[in-house]
């Protein structure tokens, strides 16, 4: 409906000629914030979801800007909690308030809008054959989660439980070593996995035209045999899951080094998960096809 | 609560200092939506606020971002309306969509985000003793226009009804006029006046330690006989009104003339309603006191 040239509306973040780049992400109570997440909590996701995002795309965050609605009826302690919680992850990333606008709403509602500075741009469409396939983070834990808060099955493992519960509520994208990940050059397609592994592999594929084969569990090993212990299947609970806001990426393979180096010096898991090939889909390594869709949660 | 330095939030744009400004308006239909106007206006009035608070400030439009949340049960009919309001500013102004988001929620609510170029910055604290106050378009239409709408109040005269309900349903910024007046560098203060004339003097007057006398009306004749005609107080409706998204200013009146011939190339009808002069507050040339009030209005 607008002119968009060369900025791509389909891609992640708007990449502008001049080195800045743009991420903007509303949050709405009434559906995105599950049972028991404090204000806190949904001050800071509502951040936490721009900046893996852009960090996710190699941008540093530079300056924000924040639109409220709030419902009649809350409290200032609980706009509040909300700020402390927004104000948290601005003060970690050094990023600057310079404006905003505040309204009454039959919802509370948090657009958050996020500035920064790019040096490479990396897109869903350039994953190379041959290149590794990479996610940083443990996959698995926000489905027992969500599947915990929203469809009351109960999580036995006390462990398990409290990453879970930590995962949904406190999505925590690793910002810095995304960014020095991109910066090495080595990837050659990102991209956040708010929407669940399964649908951010298939767009990966589909947009780079290439094939991808997954042979291996995108969590560590305590996690995959915790969510075994409860009788659940691991590879079906990160595939098919969402809202992880952790980093889904290709990179260049003789380099792997690099990417475990940045790894242990930002203490972030990296899963080693398949690879590129020539051709189309998403494949388990035994042939089995990993369809694109994601776990559509309802709050 | 977080780093501001050289942004001041208090003012109505984030100036920032490479030459780029930022604004963000958030339009909530249960609050800023009155009864009567179609979804082609309400996404209209959704960019034409901030695109006025922008070109009061000199800023020209570049891009802009999109979030939105709709009301479930909503029309893509009523969608497609509000997207084609956005549409004709977007055009008109040549601005690019570079990015956004969309979600449900209980209520609808567009946050509109745009970024441009200044050249020259214009805070509300700048108007200097001597200088003149002037105001772009006529006041005392939406007041009027409100009051129908809210309060049932009849207004009998079938132009001046017509007038007012366009100036409520669709506000019309003269935004290349505004920024040409500010680029003139005779602009000493300005401010967008949404939130009413008589709220906006004294927050100029304020802000810039001085004293500001209003001894005419902000409107052509034929509108304040219009007014007058419906036993209505002209000054009083251009005063404690709002919604208007038109300019108020303080400008050198030494350099009226190309005020003047900025107006004519524009078609734009400018006021020259008062003075700046030494001491504090807001008064008429009656020495009446203009209190720092708006009208509040709750759709």
């Amino acid at each position: 409906m607008f002119e968009v040239r060369e900025y791509p509306l389909t891609d992640d973040v708007a990449y502008l000629p001049n080195g800045w780049a743009y991420k903007v992400d509303m949050l709405v109570k009434s559906t995105d914030v599950p049972e028991g997440m404090n204000g806190f909590q949904v001050g800071r996701k509502s951040v936490a979801a721009v900046l893996s995002d852009l960090s996710t795309k190699g941008v540093k965050p530079i300056f924000m800007m924040l639109s409220f609605a709030f419902q009649t009826g809350i409290t200032n302690a609980y706009i509040t909690e909300i700020l402390n919680g927004i104000k948290q992850l601005a003060s970690k990333y050094k990023m600057i308030l310079v404006g905003g606008d505040v309204n009454k709403a039959n919802d509370t509602v948090i657009d958050c809008i996020i500035a920064g500075k790019y040096k490479k741009k990396v897109l869903r469409s350039g994953a190379r054959i041959g290149d590794s396939v990479y996610v940083a983070g443990d996959f698995g834990l926000t489905t027992i989660g969500l599947d915990y808060l929203l469809n009351k099955k109960p999580i036995v493992n006390e462990k398990l439980k409290s990453y879970a519960l930590k995962a949904v509520y406190e999505p925590d994208p690793p910002v810095n070593f995304n960014i020095e990940v991109i910066n090495t050059g080595y990837v050659s397609a990102s991209m956040d996995s708010s929407d669940g592994l399964a649908y951010t592999l298939n767009e990966i594929a589909q947009q780079s035209n290439v094939k991808i084969v997954i042979n291996n569990f995108p969590m560590s090993e305590e996690i995959k045999k915790l969510i075994e212990s409860e009788g659940r299947d691991p590879l079906n609970d990160s595939l098919y899951g969402g809202e992880e806001y952790q980093m889904v990426f290709t990179f260049n393979q003789e380099k792997d080094f690099l990417l475990n180096k940045l790894a242990k010096k930002h203490n972030v898991k990296v899963f080693k998960i398949g690879k590129v090939e020539n051709g189309n889909g998403v494949f388990l390594s035994n042939g089995k096809k990993i369809e694109k869709k994601g776990w559509v949660f309802n709050f």
